[in-house]
C-alpha cells in the first residue's frame, strides 16, 4: 500500500484521539514465539505427507525459524520440543541460534510418545512410568538452564479412554506431586506453564481438561506455575475471552498456544476460522494491561501443525493474522467502551469495537515493517527469497538421531 | 415383580460377593430433594403450556411433594424458591409441612425475574441494583433461619449477550464481593452452594460459567461455600464425573441439581437421555465414599421444569430412574475394577462396570419400598390415588398473591 | 468519513481491478426484509423484560419497520407473523405498509403457541390437530394473497422431548401430507420455504432437524417449494457455508434467517459474534451468482429477537452488518482466488479472502448511503429523529386484539 | 449365570406377553461384520503403539476374525481394507477364509493414504489425481467379484482445512460423476454405500458431512447405491436415531459403522460411552421391521480402531455389547409403547422403552451361546484359547508387502 495509505490511516486514528507513535510503539513491541515442531512434517491420524523442504531437525528448524523472523521481524525466539528437538551441545546450539538472529524460547517436554508412555507419564499408575516421566522433564528443565530458557511449557497426553479405565482422583495426586517437584527444581526467575485440553488422545477423559483444573494445579505447585491456554482446546460454545479475563483477574494467565480451530484441535492458522476472536481476546488483554495486570508477561506462542499449507508460509501468515487482530484492539477506545458499559448500551458497545476492528489495519503494520527495513508483505519477501526451493533441494532423505512427528 | 425375582436377584448379588442387607441400607439412605418449582407451570420461550393441577402456591407445590414422599419414601425435603414461595410466615409454613411429612430444604433466590435484573443482579454495573439483589438474598437467609434450613442455593443469571457488552472482570470482582457478604451473614452450620452454567439466559458469557469459575468464587467466599453441580449446564462433549472427581477431591462438591439433557440446559428427567452416565457420576461419589471422602454430606436436588410429563409423575419418574442408577452403582466391585486398573486392562474394567451396569436392580427397589410399606412402583401407586384427578379439579384459577414461573 | 477516505477506497478498490460502480449497485440492490416481530417484546425462558416503546400490535411494528427503512434505505419489506399480526383487513393494511414505504413480505404461521400444540402442528399424534394446523396454515396462504406476498416460510415447533415419545416415522408421514396439502394451495409465482432447527422448543428430536430434512420435505412437496436456512439452527461445528453451496446446488435454497449465535439459537444480532462466517456466506453465494445460480431469488430476512438491545437500533445495527459483510464479499477476486484453488495453495486462497475481508469498506457504504439521500450513519439517523423517545411516551398499555411474544 | 437366571428371565419375558424362543431367534439371526483392520495397530496422531500379536497382515487379520467368530458365533464376515488388505490372488484368499469358518464381506478402498490425495481423491482439483482414484475404486469392484463381496463400502477423506481453499461446488459435482461411474461399474445384485462424516482429516469442511450430502450422492449415483452411518461422524447434540428414522423411511439405510464416541470420531468400544442410544437405534430399527421395512438388508459392520484395548478382545467385547442392546430392543413392547404415544404421555413411553432396557438379557444371551455350542462368555471363552499369548510370540517382524495404519 501506499503512503497516502498510511497518511490516510493516521489520519483517521489521530481523529479518534490515538497517537500513532504510541500505537506503532505497541504493536513493535508485540513477540510470538514459534515452534520448532511448526517447521516439520506433520499429519492426522490418517497419514502424514511428508513435504518437500521440511525442517529434519533443530538446527534446520531454527533455520527456519529465522527465516520467519527476517521477513516478520516479531518472532525472536523459537519454542523447541524435547527429545524431537534433542542435540548433544545445547549451549552450543544456542549460540548457533543466536547466530542465526533467534533464541531459544520455552522448552517443551513431550512424554507421550514413548511406548511407556501409553497409559499416561506423570498420572501412570506405574510408578516407575512416573519416575522415568519425572526424570525426562527435570531433564528438560536442564536444557533451560544451558539454553537460556525461563520458561517450561508444560503440555500432559494423559488421559483414559473408557468410563471406569482409570482411577481420576488418584491420578490428579500423582499429577499434583510430578508438578510440585518439577516447580522446586525450576531456575531461578523461571515459571513452568500448565496446559489444558478438552480431549484427545485421551477420548474419555484428560487428566487436565480445562482452565480449572490447570489452574488447581498451578497453584499448588507454586508461585511460579500459571497456566498455558491453548485456542483449540476448548469443548465447542466455550467463551475463551472470558477465561482469559478470568485468568488475568487470578493472575495465572501464563501464555498462549496460538492456533484457531472449527471443529477440534484442528491446530489450524490463528485467524483462518474466526479472526474476531482473536481481536476479543486482545482487548481483553489490552484492557487489562491498561491497569497494569497481569503482573507477569504473557508469553504468546503459536502452537500450529499445518498440514495443507507450506510450513514456513504457514507461520508466516500466522504472524500476520496476529498483528492484524492485535493491531486493531490497540485501536479500541476504551473510554468510549467503558461509557457504553455503564449505560449498558448494547449497541453503543459493538459500535465501539466495530470502529476498531472494521479498520484496515495494513497499511500501518507495512509502514512499521518498513521501519524495521523488512519488507511490507512478508509473504512476498518470503517468497522473493527463494528459500523454499533452495531447502527443498537441500533437505533430503532424513537426518541421523533427529526425531519427529510420526 | 415376585419373591422369586427378588431371591435370585440376592443370590445373584451375594455370589458377586456383596452383602444385601448393606446394599439396601445404602439405597435406603439415599434422599432426594425435589424442587417446589417443579410442581409448577414451566415452559420454553415458545410458550407456557398451562396444565391443569399444577400447583399455584407453596402451599400446594408442599403438598405434591408430599405426595411424592409418600410413594417413593426417598424425598422428605423440599426446596423452596423465593419470591415465587413467599409466604408471610415460614414458620408456619415449616410447621404445616412437617405436618404433611415434609421439610424445607434449600433456599434458591430468584434475583433474574425482576426487570431491575435485566442486565444483571450481583454483577450489575449498577451498584443499586447490586445492592437490591444482595438485601434479596440476605431477606433470603433470613428465612432460612425460620425454615431451619441449612442450605443456601444459588443460581444467578447475570451474564452478557454480546462480546464487549460488559467488563467481565469488574464484575467477577462485584460477584466476589456480593458472595462474601451474603457468605458471612449464613446461619451456624449452613452452607451456602454457588452453581455454574454455560450459557444461558445470557447468550454470550454468564459470569460464573463452569466448575472452576464456581469453584474460585465459593473459595474466596469462605469455608462453608462449595459448587453446585447441574447436569445440564456444560458443554457437549465434556466429561461431568471427572468434575465430581476433581471437586471430592478438592472437597468443594456440596450438591447436585440433578436432570438430563440431550442439546443444551433441557431439565429432562434424570436418566432419561444417558441413564449410564447417573451411574457413572455414582460411581465416583461411591468410590469416594470408600475413603471417607468428601467432608461434608452431598446435597442431591432435582432441578427439572417438566413440560410434556405430568408434574408430580415426571419428579416421581426422577426419583425411580435416580434410585436405579444408585442400586447400581452400589453393585461395583471396586476391588475388581482397581485390579483392572492396576492391569491397565480397559476391557476388564468396562467389565467390572458392566456387571454392576447390567444387573436389573428393580427387584432389590421394589422390596425395600415395600419394607417401607409403601407400594413396589410409585407411578402406580400414585396413580391409585386419584391424587392428579382430584387437584385437577380443585386447583382452578391462580391463586393471589403467587409468583410462578413464565 | 470523509470524501478523502472514499476516494482513497475506491482508487485502491480500482487498483484492485475492479469497477468501484459496479460494486456499488450490487450493494445498492440487496434487500434485506425484517421480521415485525423483531419490533416487539421478547425474551428468554427466564422473563420477558417488556421494553418502553416495544411496538404492541401491527400497524406499529410497520411504523418501526418503515423507519428502519428510513434510515437504512435496505429494508423496504416486513415478514408478518400470524396470528401474532392478525388484522381484520390485510388489503387495508397493505396499503397502510404502502404509505409508509413499505410493503409486506413473507408470511410465517404459528402453529406452536396455542396450547393445542403443545404435542405438535402437523406431526401431532391426533389428526384433529393436524387438520386444525393445517387449516390455519391454510389461512394464512389466503392473506398471502390479501398482502400481495409470494412467500410463505414455515418453520415448526414440532418435535419431542424424550426418547420413545413419538414415532418419527409416522409423524415424517404426516408432515409431507400436510405440506403437500399446502403447496399446492400457494399463489401461483409464490414459494413457500422449510425451515430447519436442530432442536428446541423440542430437546430430543425436532421433526425437521437439519438441511437434509428440510429439503426432503420441499422435494416432496412440490417444485414451489425450497429450504430455508437459519444460521443459528444448526449444531456446534456444522459449516453454514458447505451447506448453502449444497443448497446451490440443488437449486434448494430458498433464503436465509439472519441472525448470530454464541451457543445454541440465541437470535443475536447477525454479525455480532462471528462476523466472518457471514463473509464467508456471501462468497459462497456471489460466486455462484457469477454461474447464475441459483435460477430463482435468496430470500434476505433476519430472524433476531433481540433482549438487552432496543428494538429498532438491534435491527438497523444487523441490517448495517449485513451490508459490511456483502460488501467485503464483492470485493473477492474470485480470478485470483481460482487461481489459487487450481495451485492447492491454501495460503494464497486465504490471502485472496483477506485480501477483500480487510478492506474498511464504511466509506462505500456511507457513499451510498448520502446518493440514497439518507445520512451516512443509519444509528445516528435513527437517533436524531427521536423516534425511540416519542414512541416510547406514545405506546402506553397493551392494545387490545393483538397477540405477541410470551 | 446359572439355568436358574435363564429359566426367571424366561418367565418374566412371556409374562410380558412375548416368546421367547422368537426372541432367541431373532438375537441368533443378528450378524455382524467385524474389520479386518481392527486387527491390525492403529493410533492416534500423536502416536501409534505397536501392540505384540497385532495382526501384520490379510490372512494374521482373517484368522483373528475367524477367531472372534468361534468364541462370538456372531461375526461370519470380515470387512476388507484397500490396500491395507492387497495380496495377489483374492480368489484364493476367499478360499482361507472360507476353511478358517468367515468369509470376505464389504470392500473399503482406501483413497486417502498416499500422497497423491493429500488434497483429495474424487474431489481434488486435478483431474489426473481424480483419474487416479476412480481406477483404484473400480479396482476396488474388480475385487469384490473375486471375493464374492456385494458391498463396497466408501468413506472419502475429501474435504479442506480452510475456508475459500476449495470450490466446493465443482467438488459436489467431481464427487457426483465419480460414484455415478462407481454405481454403474457394480456386480449386479451389489450395493454401495456412501459414508458420511462431519470433520477430520478435513478440518473446515469434508465433501460428504452429513447424512443428507451422503443422501444426495447416493440417490443420484443409482438405485443400488445407500447411506452408510457411522455413529462416531456426527455433530455433538445430533439425534442419530431421527436419522436412521429418516433413512429408513427414504429406504436409503444401507448400513452401519458400529463404534461410540465421546468427543470426536473416538471410535470406541460400541456402547462403552452411551449404550442406551445403541438400544435406541436398535428400536428404530425393530419398530420398522415390523412394517417390512426397509426393503433391503441393513448391512452390520463394526468400525473402530482399538488403542488401549487389546485388538481381539475389544471386537469381541463390541459384539457382546451390540448383542446386550439387540436383546433389549427385542423386548419393547410396541403396542404398549404406540398406545402411550396415542395418548402423548411421555411417562408411559419411557416407562415401556425402560421395561426392556432394564431386563438383564445377559443369561438369554449366554443360553444362546451354548446353544451354539460356544461358551456363555466369549471373553473368556477367547482367554481360556491362549490365542493372544500365541499370536503375541509368532507375530514378530513386520510382513513383506503388507501395508497397514501409520
Amino acid at each position: 500500500m501506499s503512503a497516502a495509505a498510511y497518511e490516510g490511516l493516521a489520519s483517521q486514528i489521530e481523529t479518534r484521539g490515538f497517537n500513532t507513535g504510541t500505537i506503532e510503539s505497541k504493536i513493535r513491541a508485540l513477540e510470538i514465539e514459534t515452534p520448532s515442531w511448526g517447521y516439520g512434517d506433520s499429519g492426522t491420524r490418517f497419514g502424514v505427507f511428508r513435504e518437500p523442504g521440511a525442517a529434519r531437525g533443530l538446527r534446520e528448524r531454527l533455520e527456519d525459524a529465522a527465516q520467519v523472523n527476517n521477513v516478520t521481524g516479531a518472532c525472536p525466539s523459537v519454542a523447541i520440543h524435547i527429545p524431537w528437538d534433542m542435540v548433544d551441545d545445547f549451549a552450543d546450539l544456542a549460540g548457533q541460534a543466536r547466530e542465526m538472529g533467534v533464541r531459544i524460547g520455552a522448552v517443551n517436554p513431550n512424554v507421550f510418545q514413548d511406548k511407556i508412555y501409553k497409559y499416561g507419564s506423570l498420572c501412570n499408575v506405574d510408578p516407575a512410568v512416573r519416575a522415568t516421566a519425572l526424570d525426562q522433564i527435570l531433564g528438560c528443565v536442564d536444557i533451560m538452564k544451558q539454553v537460556d530458557s525461563d520458561l517450561l511449557s508444560l503440555w500432559f497426553a494423559d488421559g483414559s479412554n473408557y468410563p471406569g479405565q482409570v482411577n481420576m482422583r488418584y491420578r490428579k495426586q500423582w499429577m499434583h506431586e510430578g508438578l510440585k517437584t518439577i516447580h522446586d527444581a525450576l531456575p531461578q526467575n523461571a515459571r513452568m506453564l500448565v496446559e489444558y485440553k478438552l480431549f484427545e488422545p485421551g477420548f474419555y477423559h484428560t487428566d487436565i481438561a480445562d482452565w480449572g483444573m490447570a489452574c488447581t494445579f498451578a497453584r499448588r505447585a507454586g508461585d511460579n506455575a500459571q497456566v498455558l491456554v491453548d485456542l483449540g482446546h476448548h469443548a465447542q460454545g466455550v467463551n475463551i475471552e472470558h477465561i482469559i479475563a478470568t485468568l488475568i483477574d487470578e493472575d495465572m494467565l501464563g501464555g498462549f498456544h496460538f492456533n484457531n480451530r472449527k471443529s477440534a484441535d484442528d491446530d489450524l492458522t490463528i485467524g483462518s476460522i474466526n479472526p474476531y476472536e482473536v481481536f476479543l481476546i486482545f482487548c481483553e488483554i489490552l484492557a487489562a494491561e491498561k491497569e497494569n495486570l497481569p503482573s507477569r508477561p504473557i508469553a504468546y506462542m503459536i502452537d500450529q501443525s499445518h498440514i495443507v499449507k507450506g510450513k514456513r508460509e504457514a507461520v508466516i501468515q500466522s504472524i500476520m493474522n496476529i498483528q492484524t487482530a492485535y493491531a486493531k484492539a490497540c485501536l479500541v477506545d476504551f473510554d468510549e467502551l467503558d461509557d457504553a458499559r455503564l449505560r449498558s448500551n448494547a449497541v453503543d458497545c459493538e459500535r465501539a469495537l466495530m470502529a476498531a476492528y472494521e479498520t484496515n489495519v495494513q497499511p500501518l503494520l507495512q509502514k512499521i515493517r518498513e521501519d524495521r527495513g523488512i519488507g511490507p508483505d512478508p509473504i512476498t519477501s518470503h517468497r522473493a527469497t527463494g528459500y523454499d526451493e533452495r531447502v527443498a533441494k537441500e533437505r533430503v532423505g532424513r537426518l541421523e538421531g533427529t526425531g519427529s512427528w510420526g
